[in-house]
């Protein structure tokens, strides 16, 4: 397979044409205004004149080698085409034909059959299914839908998993002035899948940012590591992954199975791959085009320069929604701005440099230079856009552009232009910016924030990511024989303690003489827990007493352990612990991403406020520090009500260990729960634990 | 002062008219290109030609009536044109000028010298410092900046508090095809507030909606009374109030202060208002096109028809997070769409006809009509847009969208229609809208369902408030002589109950004997705690103990507290209360809206999460329990882990009694903190309770 040569064929056979589909008259017509200028060759089987041109009535009768089949024909023909094309040598296709695995059990049939054939034969085919590609840098449109004009060519690679959404994405670049490179509808992924096209994209000069309208990711670990090589590359990833509304419920009977949506992990792991995940194709466009324009961003200090009050209270309220920082201008840019604002204005960040912008033309542009040398800002936002309409003389226009575009590529630190509101480049906008130079507008203070915000996150977590070595890999340990089923705390509490990990004290007794001589040793008071084979929450079915302060009172308890809970293995007596701040810990196997860590406080913060951080394993523990600080709860880790703080990294440390034991136990472990893990101060220790094996 | 005139005035002066000026060149250009019909008179001091006219020298020297004076003169000059024009009983006035309050001390002196004359004489002064109105459906204009063409008309009112923004609002909402009815940008308000104009716009028979930008809410009481008439009136107010990111601190005493900010109390407000408050340009114009296209929406259940699969996954992610259903279609629509949308589609709730549409364009009405006539659903959502540029022979799409619109307007119920993204209607979209009746678009998914979702709320807390009679006033108590400072509970408390509210038995002793004697009589375990006039937090220094079990434990106690705690006034006996759940209900003072009830769930979900509810008073126990509802924690009242559920009737009954017992203390009261209160199944009782005067 080479999806390399799939986009850039020299000649390209349209198999299917006929003056009567529409797919095949914009396939052609895209071809030729658009810029291909390889050889393009009609196939129909009764041969004669299709839009007007002779047409061959079969692969077979093409005289000249053919880079690339774009087939049309009925459904029942497809197989025929690539066997055919196979035996001429041609190894990349398009099937635009519709009917198959998304038409029921017999189209699924036949596309298995289409992949098999393509395996078998070394063939690269995108679809079936799908519109085809546009790829704008290289002029090469095999595409069956009209393609709007003018086709902007840029930095920004899109791959879409729904072919009815490419029309609204091409128009909304073009209301942008954002620029694509090549433009992908996947159609069924028999083939050629969205991983393989953001391959292709991570080393594609022309591509400096992925957008993706995603519906489900097939073979994640593949899209893994092409996202881990993106982000080496330097090449953002801006993803629409939808079905937030879905929570697909785990099989898993562990607790925290229940907490863990798909979407959730899903989310988890976008985020810890570094891919910029957006709910909106406005904020896919924008969020992309201005990748595409700064590249990286080097930190959140923004300073703001406007000409208008109320934009910069807005945006004021908008940076603080997305985490970014306004600091107060150094005192050398005070004192320069106030040389430079009207004395009724007020030198702040975010500076409005009033209404007399328009008396004063230059205005915007001496406070913007004063702002771009202030030292304590990492980048400048400016609250301008190119005019819409084109005046009867341009030039003074096109001469004012220019010179901000000048003072903007001059700067040290990247300036962000942001529009006000949403609406289009114009035809004349566009002009404006490719004739002088004048930079990307993230379009509106809503939007163009939410991108600024992202960008910088990108920004943040790459270097934090790159900087940090890979996990090491978990060395596998033997899993114990007879590991199936549901290990309560007495047998998988002993597990984690094999492994090193810090579990409470506990002695597994038969009878009441026992368990109060185990008691003795412990000290009161302490704790009696129902040990029995399967046995998951054992405190729903009476099977744990709490605070034994006696000898007669842990008699008392095993009487009533051992009536509550029949065909015990026995009874665990521990010491009773007090204080501190109870975690969960729970690692439980997603489907489609593997074994996933969520960490919360426990109790009622879980079970009520589902207060949860996940992470996709490997974890590291600055990984797991990252996570508990996203706990809405984090705060009670401090020491609150002259509680102790919690040692943050011994707690990171602990818990990074669990996953990483968890990885050990190899692909037999379904769920690990150790619910609470208590934290005192830097003594943590699991309190109970629970493991589910498949 | 009349608003009414000031926005429809028959002649109109404008004073320091100069060929000099851009503001003098727009305001006279604008009253010519938007059809004011009535008489234009100039006046500039040294007469001579103006603008190609003859120019007056003062007011005086026009022959004929002025209905208003539109003023550029020099800061200075102002206050002698208002002289001049009252003495000839010109009433009304837009003031341009600046140099006003917003330029310091002299100019603040000055604005106070304008508004007391304007008081005097009766006259009616829109600014200063503003660019005056676009009083767009009577075709009145007199407004300083130039106007994009073409002015839409239609039933959305402006109003804003940034003459800055007017020019983007104008823009957006042109690209959005919403017309309006009157725009007016108020500058410093010290005559005709933003209140006064929305009680004009309430009035307005050409205005069914208002939207506002607010930067602050002057006063709150007058504003609260007007925003009560529109809702009254069906007339929705749409806000993007700035100032999210400014947190002012209270300087209550009171807990509860602490985790107020300003903007939450405004937030709240805003909402008992049925003001809709959104946080972008674009929410605020997209909002009220849909609502002064649709009206009241008459539920949340929505049928979606589009073209797209890849969308309709979006509408469903965002139709979640904004409180909508998308409910299964009934049996006979599922059977009726069967037949219509092609085989390999799939007949659901979004539904996507595919994208067959392209070859039968019947396809999309077809499945609309089916979805309208679903018995299910209260309102139908149909992803389509009006094309962007005329095809050589327009007339066949004309007939395509006017067969479209047929169908909407037939509709039983609601059809909002919605664009994939947010991109202009152009020209040639207008005129299909325009020449067909083709709807308003609500542009993009993402905005589209913020709409969509905000009137849908809007339309439910109409009909609620409306069918609920206001609140009862309060008979206001005889405040306590001595109510200054701090009330500590054992006075606090006394208050409370006796205004008959339920607070726990208490007594206040000053010997241990007394404290044992009172202990047995409530019996075992009792609390002790410190009791001191002005001790607010008395747990903080030592003053409570809890959970004491016998006589020998009391005396203990009393000696602790009395030791720990200087200066007492004695020691409060309470008996110990165990289980349930423990809420806080603060009443505190904002300066601007009065008292205000925060409810939350006691200790860290107060203060770990600032997890509380507000609601500004007078409230009835139904908007407490929606209060309640709102709490994170909410389920903790529903019973959890075998805790008994809260009788919330109970519970709204008796904080909304406490509300009313605040509001009964008069303006004296600073804040009233009940912390907490105990809510155990219907038993509901203070333990303690903090007041602070003013």
């Amino acid at each position: 397979m080479s999806v390399g040569e799939l986009f850039n064929p020299r000649s390209i056979a349209l198999v299917g044409a006929t003056d009567k589909s529409g797919w095949s008259i914009s396939t052609l017509s895209n071809l030729r205004t658009h810029g291909f200028t390889g050889s393009i060759h009609l196939v129909n089987p009764r041969g004669g004149v299709v839009h007007g041109l002779p047409a061959r009535r079969s692969l077979t009768e093409i005289a000249r080698p053919v880079d690339l089949a774009y087939v049309m024909v009925p459904t029942a023909a497809v197989l025929g085409v690539l066997r055919e094309g196979a035996k001429l040598g041609i190894r990349c296709y398009v099937i635009l034909t519709a009917g198959f695995g998304e038409a029921g059990e017999e189209g699924a049939r036949l596309e298995a059959e289409v992949a098999g054939f393509a395996a078998e034969h070394g063939l690269t085919i995108l679809g079936p299914n799908g519109n085809g590609y546009i790829n704008a840098a290289a002029g090469v449109t095999p595409y069956g839908l009209p393609i709007a004009q003018p086709l902007l060519r840029g930095g920004v690679g899109v791959v879409l998993q729904s072919g009815a959404l490419a029309s609204s994405v091409l128009s909304f670049a073009q209301a942008r002035n954002v620029g694509i490179s090549l433009l992908t509808s996947m159609g069924n992924e028999s083939v050629v899948t969205v991983t393989d096209v953001v391959d292709y994209l991570v080393n594609d000069p022309a591509t400096k940012v992925i957008a993706l309208f995603l519906e489900s990711i097939r073979d994640p670990a593949a899209f893994a590591r092409v996202a881990r090589r993106a982000l080496e590359a330097g090449k953002p990833i801006v993803a629409l992954k939808i079905g937030r509304s879905r929570l697909a419920s785990h099989t898993a009977q562990a607790h925290t199975g229940a907490l863990v949506g798909d979407d959730d992990v899903i989310d988890a792991a976008l985020r810890q791959l570094g891919v910029i995940r957006v709910r909106s194709l406005e904020d896919l466009i924008i969020t992309a085009g201005l990748l595409a324009s700064t590249g990286a961003l080097p930190g959140r200090r923004v300073g703001v320069v406007t000409p208008s009050g109320g934009a910069s209270e807005i945006i004021a309220d908008r940076a603080e929604d997305e985490g970014l920082e306004l600091p107060p201008f150094a005192p050398e840019t005070v004192a320069r701005l106030a040389e430079i604002v009207p004395s009724f204005g007020t030198v702040q960040n975010p500076l409005d440099v009033t209404g007399y912008v328009l008396i004063d033309r230059t205005l915007l542009g001496r406070a913007l230079e004063a702002v771009i040398a202030d030292p304590g800002i990492d980048l400048v936002m400016l609250l301008s856009e190119p005019p819409k309409l084109a005046p009867p003389d341009p030039a003074p226009v096109l001469a004012t552009y220019a010179a901000s575009a000048r003072r903007i590529a001059a700067s040290p630190v990247p300036v962000v232009v942001v529009s006000n509101v949403l609406t289009d480049i114009t035809e004349f906008g566009r002009e404006v910016q490719r004739e002088t130079g004048f930079p990307y507008v993230a379009g509106g203070i809503e939007h163009g924030l939410h991108a600024i915000g992202a960008a910088v996150r990108w920004s943040e977590l790459r270097s934090g990511a790159l900087s940090r070595p890979p996990a090491p890999p978990t060395a596998s340990l033997t899993v114990p024989s007879g590991a199936t089923g549901v290990w309560a705390e007495h047998r998988a509490a002993g597990l984690l303690a094999s492994g090193g990990l810090p579990v409470v004290p506990s002695e597994l007794v038969r009878e009441e003489a026992e368990a109060v001589a185990a008691a003795e040793r412990f000290g009161y008071p302490v704790v009696l827990k129902a040990a029995a084979e399967g046995l998951g929450h054992k405190s729903d079915v009476g099977g744990v007493r709490l605070g034994l302060g006696s000898g007669e009172e842990v008699r008392q308890a095993y009487r009533e352990v051992t009536a509550a809970v029949p065909s015990l293995d026995g009874v665990l007596v521990q010491p009773q612990r007090r204080g501190g701040v109870e975690l969960l810990v729970g690692i439980v196997r997603d489907p489609a991403w593997g074994l996933t860590l969520a960490v919360g406080l426990g109790g009622i913060w879980v079970e009520v406020l589902r207060d949860t951080a996940l992470r996709v394993l490997p974890v590291d523990a600055a990984e797991v520090r990252a996570a508990l600080a996203e706990l809405r709860g984090t705060a009670l880790l401090d020491g609150v009500r002259g509680g102790q703080p919690a040692d943050l990294d011994a707690v990171a440390d602990v818990v990074a260990r669990i996953a990483a034991f968890a990885e050990s136990l190899g692909d037999g472990l379904e769920s690990l729960e150790i619910n609470p893990l208590l934290v005192n101060g830097s003594h943590i220790e699991a309190l109970d634990a629970l493991i589910t094996w498949r």
